[in-house]
């Protein structure tokens, strides 16, 4: 029996580029096959039980603006209430995967036990709608920052109670990530950083951090999770510097803990937005790194501070985007999430629905328009003749050779070398011809 | 004989915190104890002798402004016009140390030979100027940004002849800087980067980085060069994207190239302000990761996009600076070098002296603030306050431990924990009792 | 009887510089008397109702952290609970001036009247405890962005029931404030601007707000209330554009509805920031157009893109604020407001007086650092002597003459301007002489 | 006889979407009627003598990358075959229209009679030039921040020497102007601002820069030049604080010197980015102020914090901007230049180009999507609908009541306004349907 909530909307279905229906995919054709893959099989889109589903409309200057059903989701009817909606929703999208947050799914409870006994029951819960729904879990995380217990950090707490905490609720949420069979398991740590230098020992939260990361991995293998460990960077916002501050960070931190085979990263276009990168920035540091894991797909303004997380409207950067997805090989365990709000004057659900078509079509049309440019191969053989030198003998040679070595050659064969153009222009042309 | 450039300009003396002589220090007292060792040897005081030093005054928008005598640098008399002027300010001054890239001292000759051939005559010059002065050298590197060669990277270049050229030039300049007893040899990759991802092949530009800063470590050796390898952060400017972004990202792309303890990094005010990281925030966190080499203490105007390099001039600022170089053990090789520029409206020999008094002044004022700090002790206490459960043995079991284990245990135990006040405002206040 | 909130705090007393008593003010001495004035009389401290009392922590990312006894402030019972912690506050304080939104202070009611009931219930209580403190209205204001029904704006929402609504409540607060014999009346526009310009007619926006505040002063003269009428510019947040960007772009909007004689600014140090400038730029700015009224003495992280609205604790930031409110007369009528939230992990009665110790006494330190500038006079001095060209008889009739009478000149006397230094950095040294 | 330049690269004609051709056009046809009037007309291209045709590849960091043939344009036979280059691109790109400033067309003299002679003759030059040519003058100005001269500003010098020599520049430029029948005069006040607040009266600078503008435009009405005054608003670099900082803060400026209906805004993307709006953002507030004036069509990295000046590569942001121009009425005095450098490392003539077709092409595209929009009337007939409250009789004589009047009516009709959604990701969806 339906809720309601959705009264009037049906299911979305494609109707092409020319249909000027606003509750219908423009483009995003979920059988259509791209470079020998389903559209839904490449883009792999989440929606996501707390914004771009959930999001009530707040800001730090004013209250929920959504009038939604479940709310104050604080006793388990309600908690069931808004899986219902949920289902609903994924139901008219089409979407085939979703992504949660215990505290987005239970009613909090007075201590550890009883709110993992709400979450356990909606878990179950879950369990039993999935088994009726196309939709599968893209990730599991934990929310470990907005209740107060977690105003100075999880893992990197002052407060060894607090790390004890974070513990048990990870363990709580992988194991629900496996019952749900989820593909990965988040850990964004937006709290794992600091206000003040002059309250915080860094060198010690980091080395809890990274001793936390490996007992997340161990688990792991404990249990015989075969998703995806993702760490999910920011700069700031909540805290004002974020340990997992980007790509090339965290990479680093991987690195220093031993961890850099183990964990991956989910990367989002409004988190590189706000640590000064673009978003293929992300994904080619990733890339080149070995962890690109998964993405959220969600933008930034780029002239406001914080995080505005937007569903996608660009074609010509998301097709960058996706451009570097598809290079990399594409998703296989990951996918694309929208971790994307709507508007706080958004109110309605057509609102809801139509956020979500767009971004979809958005991506649908930048991730033809990637394998259009990777299949037609312009920037890669740009790329290969630019670095063509290197292919020579000569040039690997030096590469093993040394300082003094090279000085010799230089001064004994007066090597001068002249600049080639770099044809930036010319490639941002040939781009403009996909998008 | 003099220049005669800084005619009617004497030597500056320390005149003590009440003096109203513009042209004296106020708070620089070289032979000042402070926390046991003197003042001149805390601070380690560079001169630049490109921008502090030789800034011509252009900006994107016109040409030079100041009239300086050396102009244009052409030849060798020029460039030894340029050196008689220097080590005359270094005269006046007092600064215990200048550096130098290669670029700044010798005219460009028409190949690497002809530069070589100047380069080595200048160093030359040197050498018998510092035999009378007591002015050292704190460290040389090589500019391989300023000529066209440049413009698509030194080591990272798509042409591997540029990257000949690169490690010829840095062999030479390596050379020069253990002829004349230099501290520290630095490496700023300001087109180290790209432009656009378009043209870029990332991972083999990293790749070669990494392999081109292992050959400068193997030459180290080699010549048995006992200075420390300083890489210096910057995000971006010229590049788009700079590959040494920030200390976090410098340190994970030393340990992916098996450098960690090899080389350190050398930090500047106005590249951490870039990055969006708070200069306290870049010393932290080398502090943390072992690789605190030196700092360059020029600012950036928080609110223009580029780097300003301006001379120093907020004390608050600077004292909690060298509060975490303090903390971290005081330099012993590196030191503070002024990578700033008069603005361009600056036009005067007085302009170039005063700029440095107040630089000096500053960071003198901010150094005794942070040793005091640190004999009060308050900073640490709280410190030591705050993650004192991390003392306890359970807490410190737990590190130990397992996720599933602690899950037991917060579950068995009702573990709750209950959020402690941070006390920023509180530490604020401390130390702003100092400043 | 007191409510027990603040127990163990006594009254702050004045220590001096050297006391290490955290609740002590060690600069902030009340009726210390500097350039002919009392501390307190020019300062003119304000408490805000809001942030600086009442502020419960929430951020973007998390609810509250404070527990504060007034929560949920839904019952006339808990608004004068609230108020009687915060006269308390302004009894250990000894601020001369507080500060409150109409929803600050009372119940929210289910329509127009009973929200009017319950403020007007508790002004009434606030005018009672008023005649036996000696704590005094600096200025009040409407809250017209935290309902929801604020959401696309109050005076320029495009629902003109909502126009409607906004004048009612600014006619009940005006009316309030006069009662209370407050000394100014605030608007700030949080979200009179836009989200996005797709569903935004400015034009007509703009002439709505525009008609607005001339009701506001045309109200302002019939009600005969003596306080000046004060806009707050603030460039964005929670909107994407507010049109009271900053106080260039007011002053332009007050020409073109006539309100430049009328009305005057409210600035703040963090909303300067946000609108990419220094806090002194805004105050010259104001100063140079007539219309500097008021101060928010709350400052931002440069490097968060949100207002942070942190106390002040820059001593040589503010020491240039109050140097140019002093050289534009001082405050007769407006005042220097703490729109300053606590850090949310700063939980305790103890952290909310130290925070405004410390704010107070920085302010005071920068109050006297800029009165010893003005009266030692240097930097007036300097710029005398900079546009002393001006003062010639030649140059003033330039300034009546025409560019072709101009250019005759120019070639006849072949003028050919030589420039001179701007001396900056002296300058700056100046300054650091004072503070 | 050509200059050879550009030897290989014919002029440039249009091809179509399908063509792969990189030196053709695609979508800039320039007889191609939109809306009513040919692409050309509508455009309006123009090349500029300096960015976008001249610009020879310096940075902060490094010198020229680009050959050119009149390098260093120290004498007329240079300047004449900078010209004839010129001539030649404008040929092949087919652009009606070019800009310049005095400073880009002419060798610097030793004062200002020689400059005077210089310029006069290449004037000549240039009109002899477009007898046989179709480009025309969109519009002229006159380089106030190159020579070291203007360091501290033009017209807001403290120098009265600088301001007379300003005004004569401009009173040759504008002759010039008029005499090659251009369509506006512009002016950019670069250095027009300040530094730093420590060595500036603001209000006096303000005064003067007022007082000049009135003399410009006296002198337009004094030789009946028919173009528009424009003055172009940025809101830092070179300066770190413009006078002219944006749209809003220029209309000001000109109400309060009498001049807004006298002057209008030549607006720039990449200012506009600098400032914190978006372009759209610029555009709409010149508009529904009256002051929209021409354009400048490139763009800047929104993550570069300095004016990268980059062609125009994304056409859902262009589509945004013409939208606004289209709305206002189009182009008839204006127009859309190209103040775009090459990237300085696209060394070429083909490069040089190629910038410029893509630049073409993407504003075609944008405009043709933005007729397509209005066409439509989607978002006009949403404006309507959102705003349709306005135009009820009560609501309209809402506008002529008081705040006492509206109370009445609140209290007594029970007012209680209900918010509606805003549709703003409806509205994006619907954009994407035309770009
Ligand atoms: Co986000
Ligand atoms: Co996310
Ligand atoms: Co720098
Ligand atoms: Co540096
Ligand atoms: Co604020
Ligand atoms: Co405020
Ligand atoms: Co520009
Ligand atoms: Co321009």
């Amino acid at each position: 029996m339906s809720t309601g909530f959705f009264d009037g909307i049906d299911a979305i279905t494609y109707e092409g580029p020319d249909s000027t229906n606003p509750m219908a995919f423009h483009h995003y054709n979920p059988d259509e096959v791209v470079a020998g893959k389903r559209l839904e099989d490449h883009l792999r889109f989440a929606v996501a039980y707390w914004h771009s589903f959930a999001w009530e409309g707040g800001d730090p200057f004013g209250g929920r603006t959504f009038d939604r059903p479940w709310y104050p989701q604080d006793n388990m009817d309600l908690a069931k209430l808004k899986a219902d909606v949920a289902f609903e929703m994924f139901e008219i999208l089409g979407n085939p995967f979703y992504c949660w947050h215990d505290a987005d799914i239970r009613p909090e409870g007075d201590n550890f036990a009883e709110s993992l006994k709400n979450f356990e029951a909606i878990i179950d819960y879950f369990a039993q709608k999935m088994e009726s729904s196309k939709v599968k879990l893209l990730w599991g995380t934990a929310n470990m920052f907005s209740n107060r217990r977690w105003m100075s950090g999880a893992s990197t707490n002052p407060d060894p109670d607090v790390f004890a905490y974070s513990a048990a609720t990870v363990k709580a949420c992988m194991d629900a990530t496996q019952k749900l069979g989820g593909a990965n398991y988040v850990l964004w740590g937006g709290r794992e950083g600091y206000e003040t230098l002059l309250n915080t020992d860094m060198k010690q939260e980091l080395d809890h951090m990274g001793r936390f990361l490996n007992m997340v991995v161990d688990y792991k293998h404990k249990i015989g999770f075969e998703g995806q460990i993702l760490v999910e960077p920011k700069p700031q916002e909540p805290s004002k510097h974020q340990y997992d501050y980007d790509a090339a960070t965290c990479y680093g931190f991987l690195q220093k803990y031993g961890l850099e085979n183990e964990v991956k990263l989910n990367l989002e276009q409004g988190h590189a937005i706000l640590a000064g990168h673009s978003f293929e920035h992300e994904l080619a540091t990733a890339a080149a790194l070995g962890v690109l894991g998964s993405i959220d797909m969600n933008r930034n303004d780029y002239q406001s501070g914080w995080d505005t997380d937007q569903f996608p409207n660009n074609v010509p950067e998301v097709a960058l985007a996706y451009y570097h997805v598809l290079k990399a090989g594409g998703f296989t365990q990951g996918g694309t999430n929208f971790d994307a709000k709507l508007r706080r004057q958004s109110l309605d659900a057509e609102d809801l629905i139509a956020s979500h078509i767009g971004g979809m079509d958005i991506c649908a049309r930048g991730l033809k328009a990637a394998a259009a440019m990777l299949e037609d191969g312009g920037l890669e053989d740009a790329l290969k003749d630019r670095y063509a030198g290197w292919e020579k003998p000569e040039a690997k040679a030096m590469l093993d050779s040394s300082l003094d070595a090279i000085f010799d050659r230089v001064v004994s064969e007066n090597i001068n070398p002249q600049p080639q153009s770099g044809r930036q222009e010319v490639l941002e042309n040939y781009v403009n011809r996909f998008v």
